[in-house]
C-alpha cells in the first residue's frame, strides 16, 4: 500500500510517499512544489496542479493523506491555503484516489503518541520511523510523511482489526 | 469583450457570460453548475473543473470576474468555497484569462451604485440592465452576472480614462 501525504499551501505545498508493508512503513520519496510569489495566484495554483499530477503519475499511490482545515485567525492565509488543498483533491480524484483526512491532532497522536506534539518531536519521530539519514526539509515536507504515516497506521490497524475479527 | 462571471461554490457554481460592446452590456449565457451532496468532496470539484472547463471553451470569454473571499463566522462553508474557488482559479490559468477581482461592496457599487444594497435590489437591476425576461436563477447565477458587469464597468471607466488621457 503507497500513500502519498500532502501539506498543502499556495507558496509550499510539502508532499511525501509512504509505502507501507505488514505494519511497517519505508519512505519512498518526499520533497516540496514551491510556486513564486509575486505571481497570480492562479498561475500558481496551475503548477500545483500540474506538479501534483505528475506526482500522481510518477509515484502511482494508492491512496492521498491530507490535513483538514481549520481556520485560525489568519484568514487570508487559510483562503490560499483552502484553494491549494481544493487542486490536490481535484488531482485524487482525477486520478482515483481515495482520501483519508486528519486533524493536526489526529497526526501528532499518530506519529507522536501525543496529540498535543510539538512540531519537533513529530519531525523528530518522522525522521526515526521512516529511518530517514536526516530530518525532512522544508517542515512541510515533515508534515506531509507524518500524514502519510498516520494515514498508513490508520489503514493498517483497521486491517488488524478485520483479521482479528475473522478468526 | 466578453466576461465570464463566477460566484463559487461547493453546491453551487453560478455563471453569467456578459458581452460588452461600446459601453453597452448583452447577455450572452447563465445558469449554474450544481455538485450532489453525500458525495466526496473531491468529487464534486472535479465535477466543477470539468463543466467550468467545458464553459470557457464553449463561450471563449476573454476575462474572467470573480468575487474575493472574506470569511465570516460559517468557516466551515467558507473551506469549501475557497477550495471551489480555487478550481475555477484553475480553469482561468489553463485558459489564459486574465482574472478580475472584486469584494462584495465594489460588485454592489457598481450595479446598484451603493455598495450597502439588499441582494434583492441587486437581481433588480441585473435583470434590468442586461434587459433579461425575468430574473435569473439562483441567486448565485444572478450574483455571477453582477460580477461579471462589474468587471465589464470597470474595464470600460479604465478605457474611457485612457481615451481622455490620451486626448
Amino acid at each position: 500500500m503507497r500513500i502519498l501525504g500532502i501539506d498543502p499551501g499556495l507558496a509550499i505545498v510539502g508532499w511525501g510517499v509512504v509505502e507501507s508493508v505488514g505494519g511497517r512503513f519505508y519512505p519512498v520519496a518526499c520533497g516540496a512544489v514551491t510556486t513564486p510569489a509575486h505571481t497570480p495566484v492562479e498561475d500558481r495554483l496551475k503548477t500545483i496542479y500540474d506538479d501534483v499530477t505528475k506526482l500522481m503519475d510518477k509515484y502511482q499511490p494508492d491512496a492521498l493523506a491530507i490535513e483538514e482545515l481549520f481556520f485560525n485567525n489568519n484568514r487570508t492565509t487559510g483562503i490560499t491555503v483552502a484553494e491549494a488543498r481544493g487542486i490536490v483533491l481535484l488531482c485524487a480524484a482525477e486520478h482515483h484516489l481515495p482520501v483519508g483526512e486528519y486533524t493536526p491532532m489526529q497526526v501528532k497522536q499518530a506519529v507522536v503518541g501525543y496529540g498535543l506534539a510539538e512540531k519537533k518531536q513529530v519531525i523528530a519521530m518522522v525522521t526515526s520511523l521512516l529511518k530517514l539519514p536526516s530530518p525532512p526539509k522544508p517542515d512541510d515536507t515533515a508534515d506531509a510523511l507524518a500524514i502519510a504515516l498516520c494515514h498508513a497506521q490508520n489503514l493498517g490497524s483497521a486491517r488488524y482489526r478485520f483479521e482479528t475479527k475473522g478468526r
